[in-house]
């Protein structure tokens, strides 16, 4: 796709243009932070990799004229000056963490395309009205601390700074002595109402974009998630000689609650379900299983759509026939962006003449937290066979570009209004 | 069942009846032989608990005029004479070994109502034109020594006897030390050619005739019986951002394979179809399974039936979609007993005024070696819940009574012709 995509000449609208040879060698530069042998990186949140990328973004930021801040969680906020200080800034960002053996580009490249901007602004000179925050928050990922989305959580009060300092790794390590032990524990106290809008450009990390061949996905919102657990209880029986008509096979009833899944899923698009994992009692090749686990995952952009999956499922339990008890043992409620913002980006793809479809978040961003207290809204490029968390993870050099461009055309945009 | 079924009256015929209570007697005194205390039994082949019962059933029979052989394997061959001893011998029995914590009856039915049958004759002074002999076989169950049906196999020369004695117990104790031990390796030559017809009366080991009520199974065969491996292999992806329209989903074409086992049994009865083992990769709830394997297990009395499911199997697994291999791991042959016996076994339980009905065993047993070189055929009494290897295994008195006499019935018309 990326061959036939680079062929799209961008619409040049009155406006500078970022610079996506620039953007492509900041990716290039910091996957050096933790870069494994297999063109990967493992920079996990608070280490000394993730130091080093972040004194990397903090040099940058103050080179090209920017405030930088760093709060008590160690998220930071590189601030270029607009015309009218006393305007809410517009931020953009994400994350420069990854998991272990992650990729180059999921969470960096919104924060890179950020610094792009601050140089193509810089570069011509150009004055936003709205000050320009672009944004690196503390452990999206979640590998080192638990939960993920850590940074942006405390910013938007999901939790408390106290809590999340308190929380530690596997060796027992407190977030509050990593923040410690890299400098990177701040004070600024950023208010949320400081922010106009809050603008996140992320890899798919899904195949969509790519098997469309479309350049830019206008993220509407992120999925809401439902997991269940199915415990499904039959007779263990002798195999052989145990008459069809006498059997109460569990997996039996399995198979038709993991087809139902599916169905489900198929009748509520853009709905998803899984079933992602089995566990077989006694799981003997010549013993009618006698009882089946299975554990469940249920995703819809909308709490109706989730609704009418869980009813379905339920149903579904009840006609597998066998003793079947269906729990729900986790939910995330689906977060819906703001229209105008989504309506930004959406113009501004359209605007610079590339394809774009509308497209719903199947992973967290820190986008789902600041969305509960400033208007947000998302930009996807498309991941190459959708792969993400893993060292192949890749997204071309044009790919990148389209993407800070579309950003940069949405801030513009936002800054008009 | 037992209850209603206690109320049938066997209608008399102008012969001697075997005495049940003798028999209940003779079950509860060789379940002392490795009782356990949860009144099951625990007695492996060649252990001292089985020299104890064997050691029993060879006093017995001599008490009651027989003349004892013991062969190579252990086999021991309790004959009581006939009027005509050129006559070849009407051959009945089964085994005294157990499974770890089995039951009162798996193989011990069939050897004591054939003691039984031993008291009757002499009892009532009844002379037979055959020579009876009452059979126990060496290692039926295989849970010491592998393979099972040990004995019987070697009388049927299904495996010689000098491969017999080499094979080796988990604590490397070979059979022929064993044998040594208990001192029951003898030295009769028995030969195949010396039987007339084999009746083995055994537990169903299987829940049909409690189902249904009945009192008697006329054993029609041994199903044949084929194993399988599936393997899937189909995309691991993200259970949230892959949508279901692009999905390779392993374990939903495993389910359809599942199903479609269930349905082509169902459309062979009396074939059984089970699918015992699944084994799901990466096997997390939130990852698109990439990977099945399962084990099939199929069942059906005759060769053509399983070449039917087989190819119905091989249609499945190719109209699942994803990546799938079928691969058949073991086999073995459907056993056809000879109808003329399985006639005399129907007949005998018909005169007695016993509920009757066909049936094909789903266990392997001795018959399945000796109708190779025998005429031969078996008799099922119920057994309760289909329990079997198994201490809470049960027959009542009343269903073992009819057995023996269903037995000696079928002795003394096969004694006729």
């Amino acid at each position: 796709m990326s061959t036939e995509a680079s062929r799209t000449e961008p619409k040049r609208i009155n406006t500078p243009a970022t610079n996506g040879d620039r953007l492509w060698n900041d990716l290039v530069t910091t996957a050096r932070f933790g870069g494994t042998d297999k063109g990967g990186v493992t920079r996990l949140t608070l280490t000394e990799e993730d130091r080093q990328v972040r004194d990397w973004f903090v040099g940058e930021c103050r080179a090209l004229g920017c405030s930088v801040e760093v709060d008590g969680i160690g998220n930071i906020f590189a601030t270029y000056p607009g015309e009218d200080m006393a305007l809410p800034t517009i931020a953009v960002g994400s994350h420069l963490d990854t998991q272990p053996q992650g990729g180059r580009f999921d969470g960096i490249l919104g924060v890179l395309a950020g610094v792009e901007i601050l140089r193509t602004l810089k570069e011509t000179s150009t004055r936003l009205r709205h000050p320009l925050t672009v944004v690196n928050w503390t452990n999206e990922e979640g590998s080192r601390f638990s939960p993920a989305m850590l940074g942006s959580g405390v910013f938007a009060g999901a939790l408390s700074l106290d809590a999340a300092h308190a929380l530690s790794d596997r060796e027992g390590v407190p977030v509050g002595a990593a923040l410690d032990a890299i400098g990177y524990r701040g004070s600024a106290a950023v208010e949320p109402t400081a922010l106009a809008a809050y603008v996140e450009l992320h890899i798919e990390q899904g195949p969509l974009l790519e098997a469309s061949a479309t350049e830019i996905g206008v993220v509407t919102g992120i999925q809401g998630l439902r997991w269940f657990d199915v415990v499904i209880t039959g007779t263990e029986a002798h195999a052989g000689s145990t008459p069809m008509a006498q059997r109460d096979d569990a997996l039996v009833a399995a198979a038709e609650i993991v087809l139902a899944v599916r169905d489900i899923a198929r009748e509520n698009t853009p709905g998803v379900g899984t079933v992602g994992f089995v566990e077989v009692g006694p799981n003997s090749r010549n013993v009618v299983p006698g009882s089946v686990r299975l554990q469940i995952d249920m995703r819809h952009p909308s709490e109706a759509g989730l609704d009418r999956m869980e009813t379905a499922l339920q149903d579904a339990v009840r006609k597998a026939g066998a003793r079947a008890g269906l729990m729900r043992v986790w939910s995330k409620a689906p977060v819906v962006f703001d229209p105008s913002i989504v309506h930004a980006v959406r113009a501004s793809a359209e605007a610079l003449g590339y394809s774009a479809t509308d497209a719903v978040s199947g992973a967290g961003h820190d986008a789902a937290h600041i969305a509960t207290i400033t208007p947000t809204a998302m930009i996807f490029v498309p991941s190459k066979e959708g792969l993400s968390h893993n060292e192949a993870e890749y997204t071309a050099p044009e790919e990148c570009a389209r993407g800070a461009e579309v950003l940069f055309q949405t801030i513009l945009e936002l800054d008009r209004r």
